[in-house]
């Protein structure tokens, strides 16, 4: 199926299913939807912490993709979409048309599932992926720069990685600076504040075997345990795993 | 003072001391001197096992480098040399112009001293540097492949780097394939044989910090860990630490 396929099937309502594995080697995108005067705030928050955070396009007055798939629809054109009222995820929608405003700023952000790809090819399976299953995502004590009324700590997906192959999947990672980039920490859950890496807070656990340690690496779920935490009064998000997938290449982000 | 300067010295004997520190920027090599008959097997064992043994230079039927230093005199112009038999050390020396004969090899091996500036240089001091130390070495359980004769395990460097700064180490240190490169193993030291820490086998110990992960990179000690394993009937070595400084830059290998 190729991406304009896909993306008019999830427009009509007929594909609303997590989208890891669809249309590879396309960039997949986080979403975040929030009203025009928290927006420059958020901008530079999301500068400030950069690697959690990623912003690939910014949408005003609009509600079409410009840059990562010119006129894609945001309303109706991912699969599923989470309502937050101050701070609390009130419903899970497939279409967000009667939530839309002018004054609403749309923020498409990096995603990991490009740089899965590389890992993948460069000969680092991933357990996740090879199980079906939604990555393992903790909460951790690195705290992020804050800006205005955005403050909070950054969120991490952890993936095994065999012991001898760790080295080489920072170098892989490294090539996708705007896709999170490199691991912000490697093995010892604990020196990041995760108390129980048997228990995600986001996701699905994975096993780690006797010659992997896990590597950590920031996450895009980032932004929305902020505006959990801030309260923010309203925001919309793509739902976890059902992304914004753009007619961009993963290739056009390595650097 | 300038690499002629220091090597011309050397030569006089006039200088025995270490080598780090000086002449900063320019390569640094170890060395390994064997008889011919070894030579060809040693060349392929080297070539399997790159990331520890990475060849930058081999000379016959010579004792003067042409390629890292046109015309400098292998036989006086490293501070000190390691005179072998059977495997096992005998003396050091000085000038091993009475040991030289016309069927011995001359191997140049990467050092690491060439990424150390890289890693300080990008932000990431190095205790051992800082406190004038050797660096600490280990024996490790990292099986080589054999050729021939040649056989044994990884020794491994290793350096304490802040948490958040593990993955830059990666990257910066992938741009010199040819001084060991990446590290071969992050943390969790007795996943790779090492049963204390606190005790390396060659050089110095140094401090672990409590925001620090023990990082490890394959070391060029490993050539001399070899032939005494397979107690190789006769062989020089420089001197751990008394290395042959040559005309090229630590960015000529940059890639």
């Amino acid at each position: 199926m190729n991406v304009n396929e896909l993306r008019n099937l999830i427009a009509k309502g007929e594909f609303s299913k997590p989208t890891a594995g669809y249309c590879k080697g396309h960039v997949q995108a986080n979403m975040l939807v929030i009203p025009k005067k928290y927006a420059d705030s958020f901008e530079k928050f999301a500068a400030q912490n950069a690697k959690a955070i990623p912003v690939l396009e910014i949408i005003e007055n609009s509600f079409y993709s410009k840059n990562l798939a010119p006129d894609a629809n945001l309303l109706n054109e991912l699969p599923a979409y989470n309502i937050f009222e101050n701070g609390k995820l009130i419903k899970t929608v497939n279409n967000i048309e009667e939530y839309y405003k002018e004054d609403l700023v749309f923020f498409l952000v990096g995603c990991s599932f490009t740089f899965e790809n590389a890992l993948i090819n460069d000969g680092m399976p991933l357990r996740h992926v090879d199980e079906q299953k939604n990555v393992s995502m903790y909460n951790t004590n690195i705290k992020l720069t804050p800006v205005d009324m955005f403050d909070g700590s950054m969120v991490v997906s952890m993936r095994p990685i065999k012991k001898d192959k760790v080295a080489d999947a920072c170098v892989v990672t490294s090539h996708y600076p705007n896709m999170h980039g490199t691991p912000i920490h490697i093995g010892y859950p604990e020196m990041i504040g995760i108390s129980d890496i048997n228990k995600p807070d986001y996701g699905d656990f994975v096993e780690i075997l006797e010659d992997e340690i896990p590597v950590f690496w920031p996450c895009g779920v980032t932004p929305q345990n902020v505006l959990e935490k801030i309260k923010l009064p309203f925001a919309i998000t793509h739902a976890p795993g059902h992304m914004f997938v753009s007619d961009k290449k993963d290739s056009d982000y390595y650097v």
